[in-house]
């Protein structure tokens, strides 16, 4: 291996810890890109949905919630405004304990889910439901000590930043609706997409008695530990760009040597920064890189009908004009897939002041250590083994304190995951596209009656629970059909429970 | 309502919140009085069991345990030295994937539950277990930051001695005993009585990918919130004095006022003082008031054969000469129960210094809050309804933070429970004692096939995990016998899932 090789080892493996590994359902919001409008900015040419447009029948709370939940120290009391949002519209009340769907926030500002998740918009008329968003921890409005900013520079608050407060955060709050909302016996349903499913997920195992059931969309709660192979990633990226063109797989595979070559030349940067209308003149090649690779990765992560956006990357490298070098066809790719720009911003997809890049990736470097590495075999990308060691030296300079790796298992397990649910736990649908690279991490068997997997070959990432279209696919509309009626079926066991079960004092 | 009945409703209050809510299984061990020799009082013309006679097989172990879970802050990090003691003499090992049975220790040092906790010790050759015993954080050796007095002391470093933090604790050692003993495939069956059942049952809830089953003995997951009704502890203790002789009852019931009476006399408390041999002269009716509640607490919760402690004060109260007034009954009963002393120390159930009295008050002053109070009617102590109110305000004073509730039901849940837990969770076992007080918090039902209720109508707390006697009437032979094929029947389920199930990386 040569020198520019562990270089590249060693860059690919810092782009992987923190820029692609945010993952949120609905892509739009999670970089510094315009922030209104809920779908891809590929489709930019579909009707955009505002959130004025919904804004009516949503009502926006904000809960007073205790910081610090499992400990009891002084400071553990302060509390901080977090912000839920209810539409009652569709709902039949409480008097017929009519059930509540609920959208569980994840590493992003809320205000794109009440238009973007559009599983609970959909179906409140045929539920009845009521609706409920609730905002995760440190994101949009939620933030404790007033700034985000200054939340999360400082090491003492930031440390309340965690998966298990979330939840808890959750508890409390869904609590507090149902007693508001006089609707103790109106079951509970939780949402989730990406990092959101599997809190939805987790919180059904934790909270049984506050969440009867959940859908976790495209939660890939098995990418932890040793569970899941380490390249399953970007081998999924890699098998739907060879599936949806050959020759675009091959060049993209050829050209990270192409890029090195070019770099070693005098001025090499330069002729990069030019091929690529770089707004900054690269100052090194990995900036390329990251930026191609996020562009890849992105692409395959969403690559949903009506406009599959990893076509239109493939289009724009297979359909430049013959004779075209490899990086003018890579260039086209890049063209096609971001639009026509007089430059292209090399830190689109790692801007150290958007929100969800700053808190994922405080959120990645303590618990969420999720080990994402570039494979050798077949792949279209350079080797780039993840590194556990140089993950934690680089969160420690970071953050000054240890990621843990083994707590997300500790806490919410994943180890044998059939042989210790199959007999315990009800209620959970694991629902993934397997054209989405986080498919690798998700649960694609059934693990019980009960808690099963709802999958689909040709899915992305989180279509299942974004709005019903026209133009969707039967296989897509079969799958939705298939959740409403996986819930249904809780329900209805529910209520006969109900009359038989419940507490009559 | 006159004055007198008002102060007695508020000392009662004190006394309920500090003193009768200690609870251990061996409760030789939880007072200021000789540690040594795991049984009651009462019993001991019965041969002790001291540790020394156990210690060989038993080898103790230091694990390094975090301090804080749940958050990511700098001192979130810190460590202290937790205690846990292994014994494998009867462990057919990890490759036959043997089960270990764990007893988690509760609100007391572990020293006495090596040989106080007979369901280990007895049923570990049967089912070839590795025993593991695992002390509770602030108690015994395992204390952060050196003594028990410094780290109770300070606000900062109490907060983290939490129900929450302790089975994260255990779920942690358990993950390092089984890659320490290579056995990944053994089934781990938690075990505890009292508090420690709570945390046993809790356990199975929340780390089911740790433990696959549950004893909890004698644990009032019920005895929170609105859950029981308040007056369920004292309703029994007082219809186990009322079985026993209905005349010991009626003295008990009428020597409140007669205490009263005395005390109005001038010099009234000196008369009470040297009528009831105390140690010091008393100050007010409530040290000899609590201190008698104490004792009949303790003897119906602890009413086991074959000496009864029960039987034995009402002995003492009934057996008393001919003409004896009530105060002088009462006091023989003292004396049968306690044995014959030079003086009485009315400072015995809550000595400040004791570390279960220290530790289990802050514990109910944070989140264990257990509303026990008397009733009005048929009981023999005089009224004294639990107050939310004066007991967060008498906790605040004491400890500066504000007691929670709810929060034992938020996230252990506790409401609708079979409605709940019906088809989700498996594997636990309630086991009560219904002559024990606790028992009125205690899951009596089966919540479905495999969580389920085991009680014996005579039996008292913790009854059944502590060691086998030959002298144990068949009722009791039966319910441990009951209890181990119950264990049993989930072991083979496991091991005909493990073939069917299993990861096979």
């Amino acid at each position: 291996m040569n020198k520019a090789m562990g270089f590249l080892r060693h860059s690919f493996h810092q782009l992987l810890l923190f820029s692609l590994i945010s993952f949120s359902c609905v892509s739009g919001t999670q970089f510094s890109i315009p922030r209104l409008g809920a779908l891809r900015r590929t489709t930019r040419t579909e009707p955009k949905i505002t959130s004025t447009s919904v804004s009516k029948d949503f009502k926006t709370f904000f809960y007073s919630q205790t910081l610090d939940h499992f400990n009891y120290r002084p400071e553990s009391y302060t509390t901080f405004p977090q912000r839920y949002v209810v539409n009652s519209k569709y709902w039949s009340g409480a008097n017929s304990s009519a059930p509540i769907l609920v959208f569980f926030g994840a590493e992003e500002a809320l205000d794109n889910d009440l238009s973007g998740i559009g599983f609970l918009t959909d179906n409140a008329p045929r539920f009845k439901a009521l609706l409920v968003y609730i905002e995760h921890r440190f994101y949009g409005k939620s933030i404790p000590f007033g700034s985000r900013e200054a939340a999360l520079r400082n090491a003492s608050i930031r440390g309340y930043f965690t998966s298990a407060q979330a939840i808890a955060d959750y508890a409390a709050i869904l609590l507090h609706i149902k007693k508001a909302f006089s609707s103790k016996n109106s079951p509970v349903i939780v949402i989730g997409g990406s990092y959101g499913g599997m809190l939805a997920a987790w919180f059904r195992l934790k909270y049984p008695h506050v969440a009867l059931g959940a859908l976790a969309s495209s939660a890939p709660i098995l990418y932890f530990d040793d569970l899941a192979p380490q390249v399953g990633y970007y081998a999924i990226v890699t098998k739907d760009f060879k599936e949806t063109s050959e020759g675009c797989y091959e060049t993209i595979r050829e050209s990270w040597d192409e890029i090195d070559k070019v770099a070693s030349k005098s001025n090499g940067l330069s002729i990069l920064s030019m091929k690529f209308k770089t707004c900054k003149k690269l100052k090194r090649t990995f900036d390329l890189k990251d930026y191609l690779d996020s562009i890849y990765s992105e692409a395959a992560q969403y690559d949903h009908p009506p406009t599959y956006p990893l076509s239109i990357v493939c289009g724009g490298i297979d359909g430049a004009p013959k004779g075209t070098d490899i990086l003018g066809r890579i260039f086209a790719g890049v063209v096609a897939y971001m639009g026509n720009k007089s430059c292209y911003d090399m830190n689109e997809y790692n801007h150290p002041t958007d929100e969800t890049y700053m808190g994922w990736r405080w959120q990645t470097c303590s618990e969420m250590v999720m080990p994402i590495g570039h494979g050798n075999n077949d792949s279209m990308f350079p080797p780039a083994p993840f590194n556990l060691n140089k993950f934690i030296r680089k969160c420690k300079s970071l953050f000054g304190v240890q990621p843990q790796p083994h707590w997300v298992t500790t806490y919410y397990g994943g180890h044998d995951l059939k042989l210790i649910l199959h007999r315990f736990a009800s209620n959970i649908i694991f629902s993934n596209g397997l054209r989405d690279p986080y498919s690798s991490g998700g649960v694609l068997e059934n693990i019980s009656g009960s808690v099963v997997a709802v999958y689909t070959i040709n899915g992305s990432h989180c279509l299942d629970i974004l709005p019903e279209k026209k133009s969707d696919p039967q296989w897509l509309v079969k799958q939705r059909k298939t959740e409403v009626q996986i819930i249904e079926g809780w329900l209805a066991k529910y209520y006969t429970d109900l009359l038989e079960f419940r507490d009559r004092t």
